[in-house]
């Protein structure tokens, strides 16, 4: 089965990663040290209902302990949720994340896909809405998208609850990359209109992977605004999905509030510097709000291999639905390593 | 939802945990040492293939990498392969562990029940292949099972392995408890009768965690005769399930072959030593080959609960199917921690 995400540092000579949307400052120090704390009680079972990492992530999250489901990254929440439901019929942006579709086709389900178009610069247009039918099981919004970082669009929120409440349609949001996000920007499908999503069967996806460094540990969590569906995914799960290690990384990152807000202000900063670099280069970058960017090319040149070639991974986009060869994604990361990518991309259109 | 197996030290006082089948000298140095490496590198994604940890898997079970699965825990796997496969109709022993009818009931299979009788010592008759009919579409059996410690008879294996071939039920043995076995009692149907098992759709369960003392970091894998299941199985997964402590961990595992020897040595040691002390004070135990011991107790004292109050852990087994409250498991762990249990079971009778 071939491998359709970035990161793939194993298969590939790289001495700079921006195939994955990982922070620029790497995993805190105390969580690495929650995480070999972790290792050194690792000759007992994890406790199979993270039951402290439920609460403190429900405190940090304004929920209740029963609405949250740990799992072994978010990616594997998307599985357990699709295995919980066996949706028939869904509907998917694309592109988008390709996770959802393999969860969902892995339990029979037909998926849709509401075309996001390049000339409206990948956003959702008003018509989304009306894409949901009754026929719909379950829809999917990444929010902001994944490859393009771009935002759903505030005055749809209400809207699409409405509608999923109305026609029974469950609807996920992955929120991994909202922690990336500025203030004015950063808008869960869970903190409004509470009343419409009191009706609405709504499921959040969340990770600790991107923010805090830690994708080799693996953790992510869903939060069910309903926990009759909570416990319904808890129960798709083997007894012992979240390692020790996890646990306790999980635990001292959500303790880290400051590396938190110092990681979205930075990031924030050089995105804008990178975005017009890239777009003096003649790079068309499209509005990306979160930790990476997504562009075209204009030159003909492969921009893969020529970064490769230079020991940088950058994440090719053509195996996302409706894009190309010409499309990329990168991380933004250090200034440093930002400064490298320039340069490379640069000269890339000599 | 109620947790139904050992090893819950999260939610219970313990100063021994007799409960959960892990070996007595806990997790070796050089797989502490990778696994926390693997922290230190956790700042990418997992190998999403596992090639390496896969390969060296490979060569010490004899196989081929495209056999092979590797899980977030034996657990997984199982959940896994259910997935995958998608019966409708199992056959099951009882009692055995719970995961296989909890990952079977997931995918909305029907399971059916071998049940192993008290009075012939929980062992599996030779009326168990006529068991597996033309409608069982997958067939688990543990082995050495799980309470009881009790090997599959090997004159039934190849009757076994024939009727599987020839109904087309996909036989799934878990085998995770083969590593602590004497060189007598080993026997994998992998390695049996290969022309027979050629025609049999034949997958193995394995795990790290209880030779290698590391259940908090999860990992397991399972070995399909047939790379094409394997395959399925994968599919059947989010992209990177496995986590970078847990693959350097296996890596490191791997080469631990003198701490496996001296292990299987010890247990069986200790085993027989706790079996005849037991049994000396009125305890009836059965014929278990593991690293645990099954039994029942003649009191009518509740056994769980005088052990907790004196800081130790045992599995009480009345949860499993057609057992009793007077049925309980034990680990076999070190000389002196056995002898810690053995005076408070001696107690338990006064």
């Amino acid at each position: 089965m071939e491998y359709t995400h970035g990161g793939d540092i194993y298969r590939n000579r790289v001495k700079w990663d921006f195939s994955a949307n990982i922070g620029p400052f790497g995993m805190p120090p105390s969580v690495r040290e929650a995480a070999v704390r972790g290792v050194e009680d690792s000759q007992a079972y994890p406790d199979s209902q993270a039951e402290k990492l439920r609460k403190e992530i429900a405190q940090a999250e304004g929920a209740d302990p029963e609405q949250i489901v740990c799992g072994n990254g978010a990616a594997e929440v998307i599985f357990h949720l699709a295995a919980a439901v066996r949706p028939r019929q869904a509907l998917l942006l694309a592109p988008t994340f390709s996770e959802y579709e393999r969860a969902l086709t892995a339990v029979g389900c037909a998926c849709h896909f509401y075309e996001l178009k390049e000339e409206n610069g990948f956003q959702v247009g008003e018509d989304f809405p009306a894409a949901i039918t009754a026929s719909t099981d379950m829809a999917v919004i990444c929010n902001p998208n994944n490859p393009t970082g771009v935002l759903f669009p505030e005055k749809l929120y209400r809207e699409v609850i409405k509608r999923c409440a109305r026609t029974g349609c469950l609807l996920a949001v992955d929120e991994c990359f909202q922690d990336f996000l500025e203030n004015q920007d950063r808008l869960s499908f869970r903190t409004v209109w509470e009343k419409e999503t009191e009706k609405c069967n709504l499921f959040i996806f969340k990770a600790f992977t991107k923010m805090y460094g830690m994708p080799g540990l693996r953790l992510g969590y869903g939060i069910a605004h309903h926990p009759d569906l909570a416990k319904r995914v808890r129960r798709a799960s083997q007894s012992w999905n979240v390692s020790t290690p996890a646990q306790y990384a999980g635990l001292a990152a959500l303790k880290e509030t400051d590396f938190a807000e110092n990681t979205r202000r930075y990031v924030a900063g050089e995105r804008r510097r990178m975005r017009r670099a890239m777009e003096e280069m003649g790079f068309f970058v499209y509005d990306s709000r979160a930790n990476y960017l997504f562009f075209r090319t204009p030159s003909k040149r492969d921009l893969y291999e020529f970064c490769l070639e230079r020991g940088l991974l950058i994440r090719k986009c053509s195996n996302f639905r409706g894009l190309t060869a010409a499309h990329f994604r990168v991380a933004v990361k250090s200034r440093e390593e930002n400064d490298v990518l320039l340069d490379i991309l640069r000269q890339s259109l000599d």
